[in-house]
């Protein structure tokens, strides 16, 4: 049967859901588009992202693609997905694909945002969408053992579960670094490819660094080290967003 | 019994409660508050508003007064109680009150700010803190319209329930302006004081003279009718947000 490619820009709250990917009797972002696809397109749908957000996580360009039974106009396609997605999920923009592009795949790089809320108190609508720090947050300190970590590098001592079968765990991290307004950090990472809780682990890392608990220095040894320890916490999924994806 | 009075600076996302003040069977920011104070303080407390928010409504500096049987330092209560409330409301700041001082009755004036998304598609995490309003909005008749309406005035045309017993609805309206910062908009309302849902009526009619669907000039032929039409619409509560008070 004739199909036809579409690469769907998304955006999504992860508040609310699982992560991305399908799981059993569990609310899903991967699972939400494949339920609306198949109601508008009238037919069963697979939907491939460019990679697993874990719960909590949010996205602000998601990338991912599908193949319908139907040749839609992109606009009508926008429309009838944010027409029947819940509130918490919308598609940005809808474009025809190449029959063999592939969200994952294809995808050159990524950039992630890490959000912080660094006051005394976490104002009440940013609670699922701010990792929150009491304690004042050095930027500058951050930037310095951001700087240490860009590059091509062994990433092992920042990925959560080393026990994983990860063949190669260097990545080319392109982008890290730390921005504030008024209360309000955030990290950006891009990278080819980030491992397991990668961006969780840099940011977790940073904000050690930022609490003054780590020198920014300790970068070099923890990246020489290969090994992930306590030394390098895991920081909140709600303060992740996948921020944008490269073709 | 001798009891302390306190001032409660409190902010809250009213999007989980069925609005300020107590009902029984249902989740309010009053009845929270109720109980928690009443724990953490050990016998029953009574908390005052500055106003009532409606289900929905948000609140960034909502005034509130109680009164203690234990005489606490401020920054201890604001410890207890934001160790105790749920994430999503949030005590910034405790003063010892004079005994006479009360929230609603004592408020000189009040600020609203009403929050709207002018774009294609609501973003994910704003949808349970904007309105949403596709078509563009022209700002600059807005505040022409606003202009008109600042000022004292009888605002029965801009209150929702005109069977409501309210002896005078003359209130000094002292600010109302229209920003944009992008595709976000906010019009600021501050007052002496505030008929029932003024603000979401005066945010409904300038959405439509945003919109080209009214000149910014019926503002006076609105005000000078003093009877509430279906011209003038109520926005939608997820815009609102209590902003400040002042004594």
């Amino acid at each position: 049967m004739k199909v036809f490619r579409y690469r769907l820009l998304l955006a999504y709250d992860g508040a609310g859901y699982s992560g991305w990917q399908v799981q059993p009797g569990r609310p899903t972002i991967q699972g939400e588009m494949e339920t609306t696809l198949a109601r508008i397109d009238g037919a069963p749908a697979k939907v491939h992202g460019s990679g697993r957000t874990d719960k909590g996580v949010h996205a602000a360009g998601q990338v991912a693609h599908v193949d319908l039974v139907n040749k839609w106009e992109p606009s009508d396609l926008v429309r009838a997905l944010n027409g029947s997605l819940p509130q918490d999920i919308r598609a940005l923009r809808v474009i025809h694909a190449a029959s063999d592009f592939h969200a994952r795949r294809d995808a050159l790089a990524k950039e992630y945002r890490y959000r912080i809320w660094n006051g005394s108190v976490l104002p009440p609508e940013l609670r699922l969408y701010r990792a929150f720090c009491v304690r004042p947050l050095n930027v500058a300190s951050m930037n310095k053992a951001a700087a240490i970590l860009v590059g091509r590098h062994d990433f092992a001592a920042f990925t959560a579960n080393p026990n994983r079968k990860v063949p190669d765990t260097t990545r080319n991290l392109m982008r890290l670094c730390v921005s504030k307004r008024g209360r309000d950090l955030a990290i950006a990472a891009r990278a080819d490819g980030f491992l397991f809780r990668m961006v969780r682990s840099l940011a977790g890392f940073l904000i050690r660094v930022g609490e003054g608990d780590l020198l920014p220095e300790s970068a070099s040894e923890l990246l020489a080290s290969r090994v992930r320890t306590a030394v390098v916490p895991t920081a909140p999924p709600q303060g992740l967003v996948l921020w944008r994806v490269w073709y």
